[in-house]
Parts: structure tokens; sequence; C-alpha cells
């Protein structure tokens, strides 16, 4: 499968610059686009450019994706004569089934992979009944009957939801196409009402067309918000560190790395447990601030499309040495009694032992465990529910008292994780074979 | 590809028992070979047995196997023809390529990795060029020409190496068989003088026919050592663990499950840090016993063919517990000063750590990663090793020194092993993408 991408148009552009190449969240909006597709096997690309955009989006195609991907910038001299018109240019380059989608829509990578998921092989075009984020009137619509395209356009009195921009084509649609040349103007939304795709339908999750300034900055702000989506937040996180990540978010994603933000997180929990030898209270809002920051690098690597498989480890084992370091600071304020000194113990070992069950399961297993065994996410104990319990306790003057919560906390969770992921595992193993 | 499984013989039995029923190292010998093809992709088999020994192994089958593959019996009622008829049996049974053995040949689950890694679809006789677990001078020989079978035979002057038992074959062989029927015994080696299959050198892996008692006491040695090939055993655990656990495990391996293997060294390590609270030496030197029977589950699961993800994971559990408890018991003993703690808690995070930083980097990559990163190996620092030392420090008298020792051990390995690691993975996001 080929996947191609329009980029002809002629509307007003943004400050001269072409709309692929706008930035949403950190990244151009074309980079997104082969990006996500990409990720769904497709290795080889055809741009639709016209005269004055083209030498622009070569150079950036260069950049990014030699070497890595095949692709070609097809030229459209007749940009007025519109989308269809542009996409029957690109006969001689397709031979099979072709992803079809717009240099001036964002998608978030969910929404691009349901609709990969329930694309059947037949031509469709990607409808969302019920969209959330974009403002219906100005739209698009597209009107089905008995689940195929029956009307395209802007002016729609009877719809059935929103034109995403996204279409699965195959070469027939060239028919369609040859048959209109007649015509200066051919809008696609002309070719799809003769053509008749499939209405495949994706809701609820994100994408938006992007014209305006303000556009860009919901488009990016709607990212922030669907990256942290089934990441499996506990409590605290959702309510309290989520909401205030997201800003953080929001305003350094066009200028931090992810690992530039795991560093400064990192950085910011070693100045919290050395603050915490001296005075407790400042060391735990420190540790709380910290447990919000580290959300961030996860976010932005997402919605900057960076996520790597490197980057969630390293955050992990940094995540691990700052838990440590912090209960260590205050063991030290505290110059415990040998009572309590088991409880300090049994604080940093249950700290560590909920990461490492989990993370033993994931190297066993090769899948998340909380994706997996529901019963998990029951009980508290997670690192954002705990740095917050640290944070209430040391505040009340409770220092000693934080150990033997952090412990029990720590341990009851571990051995929930265990027990519950061990269930799975025998369920598992009885699946696979008689004993 | 089916399997097919020669278990008529008449050859001198056991005690009664049909040779594929024969128990070697805690596992039938047709269990065994089923299990390894199965494990190779074969769901269907074809046994092949005489009226003797026809309804044992059926029931053997029902108990162990129904509903997991397909398998059917064949009765060879002319046991006395040999191997070569009741191949011929098997004609109405196949019709592709299949995979044959004898019932008493024993092999590791690596000789049947190796060979079956080596089959390229064409006809095939596995023979061992430098076979070191059997006599010679007993075994069946394969004269090889032009990389394809030309003689086969126990008396053979001039040979290549000794048949293993395991060829791969394709229905053509049948026109042999046929051809023979006249004559009233067809031994299996007649059968591919004739037939010419490649000859597929398959060398230093286990593999033996097995008679006679002393052959099954044999067979099961060779098993438990070949368990612990390639686990990346540290120093201490390849001299002086490993030895040790090998003959436990040798006496064991028949009564034992692995869990209630891995059950009774959690225990032990239970008792080893109980001791170590009221006398050090007499715990430390309970530990490192500990440390060895650790060895004895992993050893019993991959000999008695139970190896499984959850009994992995659960071990790496426990360990960490006994670790924890251990050095807890420790500075229980010596209540140490506030100086002290501070290397107790960092003993307890750094012997945790080890594990932490592989574990985790496990669950990112879905690889081991001592098997792709050959420095992680150059410094010591594993469970095996580690317990040693403290062995050896607290007989010395050198509690408090212990725990520094630990402590640095420790976070120096897990350090170590985290920047390799870290650079490993820079070189795989380098690979797939460009920045």
């Amino acid at each position: 499968m080929k996947g191609v991408i329009l980029a002809s148009g002629l509307a007003r552009r943004m400050g001269g610059i072409p709309k692929g190449l706008i930035r949403v969240g950190g990244r151009e909006i074309l980079y997104r686009n082969v990006h996500l597709l990409r990720n769904r096997g497709i290795g080889d690309f055809i741009i639709v450019a016209n005269r004055w955009n083209e030498k622009a989006y070569r150079e950036f195609m260069e950049k990014h994706f030699s070497g890595s991907i095949r692709w070609e910038i097809v030229l459209n001299d007749a940009p007025h004569r519109e989308n269809g018109y542009s996409l029957h240019l690109v006969q001689p380059y397709v031979d099979g089934p072709f992803a079809l989608t717009m240099a001036d829509h964002v998608y978030s990578a969910g929404f691009i992979s349901r609709a990969f998921e329930l694309y059947r092989g037949t031509p469709a075009a990607v409808v969302d009944r019920n969209p959330l984020y974009i403002d219906i009137q100005e739209a698009t619509k597209v009107k089905c009957r008995g689940n195929r395209v029956a009307a395209v356009g802007k002016g729609l009195e009877e719809y059935d939801g929103a034109d995403t921009g996204l279409f699965f084509l195959n070469t027939d649609v060239f028919r369609i196409t040859e048959s209109l040349l007649m015509q200066e103007v051919i809008p696609l939304a002309k070719v799809m009402e003769e053509y008749h795709p499939e209405c495949l339908e994706v809701s609820a999750e994100v994408w938006m067309d992007v014209d305006t300034p303000q556009e860009i900055r919901k488009a990016t702000w709607l990212l922030i918000r669907d990256a942290t989506k089934g990441k499996g937040d506990g409590w605290i996180s959702r309510h309290i560190n989520r909401p205030i990540s997201h800003l953080i978010t929001y305003a350094t994603v066009e200028h931090l790395t992810p690992n530039a933000a795991s560093l400064i997180s990192f950085i910011g929990g070693i100045i919290a447990a050395a603050t915490a030898v001296f005075h407790p209270p400042a060391g735990a809002v420190l540790y709380q601030i910290h447990s919000i920051l580290d959300g961030v690098d996860g976010e932005i690597a997402r919605v900057r499309l960076m996520e790597s498989r490197a980057g969630g480890w390293m955050d992990s084992i940094l995540d691990r040495v700052v838990d440590f370091l912090f209960l260590l600071a205050l063991s030290l304020h505290l110059k415990p009694s040998a009572h309590t000194m088991l409880w300090v113990m049994a604080a940093v070992f249950g700290t560590l032992m909920v990461s490492y069950v989990s993370e033993r399961f994931r190297g066993a297993y090769c899948r998340d465990p909380y994706g997996i065994i529901p019963p998990l996410s029951w009980i508290p104990g997670k690192r954002d529910e705990r740095i917050f319990l640290i944070m209430i306790l040391v505040l009340a003057g409770r220092v000693a008292e934080t150990f033997i919560a952090v412990a029990l906390l720590g341990i009851l969770k571990a051995l929930w994780n265990f027990l519950h992921m061990f269930r799975w595992s025998l369920s598992q193993d009885s699946v696979r074979r008689k004993p």
C-alpha cells in the first residue's frame, strides 16, 4: 500500500509557510502524516505539490525521510483545479490500494491506528459521526446511504458525519477522475460522490484541519491531552499532576526534547532529595513538583512523535534513583532509631519492588501487566500516589510515619500485584498446555 | 509437517516398560520427543506401535496430549520386519514432509532446534560427525558421499558420523519401502542406503539412544548439564554452585517439581536470613547454600520440560525478597550507626537495581540484555558472586564492611550495565530512524 498526500492547495498561507510545513506540537503536519502512515507499514509516498511549495516540500522530505522511505513529489501545475485534479495526477505512480490524506490535516496516532484496524481492503472514506474537536458547521460533511458515501459537501442539510480527510482508495478511482477531466474545477467531494466508497466510521479520536494560528494552538493542546490517554495513570496523576504537566508541555513542546525534559526532571528530583536532608517540608514539595515534571518528557515524546524504548527505559531507572535518594535523604534528617530503621529499609524495598514486580513481568511476557490485568489498578500505590502521600505526611510533620506508610503501601501494592500477576500467569500456562 | 515416531521395536524391554515410556530426567522418552517436535511447530503425530505396547502408548498419549495435538497410533503386526517396515506402514497417514524419530532416542532441546534450523526442505538424515556422548563402536554409523547418505550400518569400516535417529523425509521414501516389501526384514538402514537423503550435520549437542539403566542415568546427567548451557552464569556459579546443584538436581529430578524446588530454596533463604540476625556466619553459609539451591528449580524445569515464564518471573521476585531480608537481618545484628546505615540502605538499593536495570531493559526491548550486550558480563556482581562475597566477608567477621562492599558492587554493576545498555539503545534508535 502506498501513501498519497495532497499538498497543492492554494488556500491562504500562514506567514508564507506551506501548510504541510506548519508545526503543530513541535512537528510539521507533513512529518506527522508521513510518520503515522509509515508506522502502519507504508513505505512509499507520493506528495502532490504546486510550483510555489514544491521546493520547500522536497527539501523537507530530503532532510527528514531520505533513506528511510521511498517518496516522490508530483507537480500540479493547475492547482486551481482543486484536489480531485491533484488526485488524478497521481495515477501513473500507484498500481494498487493507497491511503490518501491532506497536508493540512492533523491526526492523533490513535485515529490513524483505528482507521487502519477497520479498513477491510475495500475503498473507504473515513467519517467521524460525532466530531468532538471541530465545528461541524464549518466542516465538510458526508451523507452515507447503505454504508456508502452518497453526498459530500460543506452545505449538506442532512449528513451522517464529518469528512476526516483520510481515504482508502484503489486505482479504479481514476476512472472517475478521468470522466471529470472535462470540467475545469474537480473538487474531491465531487469525485467521492461518484466513486461511492464505504463510510468507515472513526469517532472519538483526535483529528482536525488546521488553518489559523488559533487552530494550531487548539490542535497542539488536543494532541497533548491525547498523549496521556490510556497510560494507566493513578488518581493523583489524573487529577493533579497531568493538568499541570499538560500546561508545562504546552509551553515547552517546541523547545524541549524528551531527553532534555527527563534530565530536568531528574535534576529536580536530586534537588528535592538534597533539600529534604535539611528541610523535609520544602524537599517534599519539590519532590511533588518533580513528580509533575516527570510526566512532561513522555508527553513531549509522544506529541513530537519521538517516543522510544530507550527513553522509557532510562526514565524508569532515573525514577528509581530519585525515589531512593529521597528516602535516603529523609532518613538522614530523621537519624532514625534501630526500630525506625527497619521501616526505612522496608520503605526502600517496597518502593523498588512495586516497579520490579511489574517490570519483571513485562520482561517475561513482553506485555504491559496493567493493560491485561485490570485488578492491578484497583489499589493505589503507583509512584504519583506515593509521592503525593509522602508530601502530605511530611508537611504534617510526620517524617517517621512517612516511612511506615511508604513501606506498607509499597509492600502491600507489590504483594497485591504479584498475586494477581501470578494468578494470571497460571491461567496462561494452563491455556498453553496440559499439566 | 507431521511427526512420525517408530515405537514397534522388539528389542529387550527394561522391566516390562515399553521403551518410549522409560523415564529419563523425570520425563518419558516419548513425551520428550513429542514435546520437542511440537515446540518446532509440529501438531500432528503418527506413532507406530506393536501389539504388546499399543495399549500403553495409547493411554499415555491420551493422558498427556489429548486436545493439544492430533495423533494416531498405527499398529505394526509384524514388528520382526523391523523399522523400515514400520516406516512403510505410515504411508497412508502422511502426504508431505515429515520428521521421523525413534522411541528410544533422547535428545536435548538444543539438538532438535539445531536440526530444524539446518533443515532446508530436502530429505535429510541427521548425522553427528563427532559424537561426544555415545560409543561410536556400538553406534549405527553413516557414510556420506557428495553430502548424501551412501551407506548405513553398525559394522561400517569407513564412516563420517553416527546416525542420530532423526530424519526429515518426504513421501517419495515410500517408493523405496515399497520396492523392499518382498524382503522379510527391512532395516531402516537399508531404506536410507537406497533413498540417499542429505547428510545434515548436527554435532556437539546432546543425544543418545537408551537401552540400559546405566544409559538412563547417563542421559539424565547429560540433560542436566545441558540445561545450564548458555545461561550466562557468573564465575562462582560455573565453578562452585552448578557442580553442586547438578548433583542435587540429579538426585531429585524424579521427585520434585520446579515450583516445589523454588519453594524449598525460598524457605532456605528465609531461614538463612533469620539465622543471620543471631549468628551471621551461620546465616551467611546458609545464604550460600540457598544460592546453590536456587539453581535447582530452573534445572529441573528445563530437564523435565516444564520451563515456564511464570516460573522464571516468580523465582526472580522471590530472590529479591530473600536478598532484602538477608541484608535487613544482617543490619539488625549490626545495629549500625547513622553512618553505617547509609551503606546499609545503599546495599539494599544496589542489590535491587542490578536486577531492575536488566529487567526494565528486557521489558522495553523483549530481549535478554546479557545475550546481546557482551560487556555486561565483563564485571562481576551477579547474584551468585554477590552472595559468595557476602559469605566470605561475614565469615571473616567483617559485617560492617560487607554492606560497603555489597553497596559498591551493586551500584557500580548497575551503573556499568546502565551505561552499556544506554549505549546499545542509542545505536538501536539511530538504526531505526533519523533524528
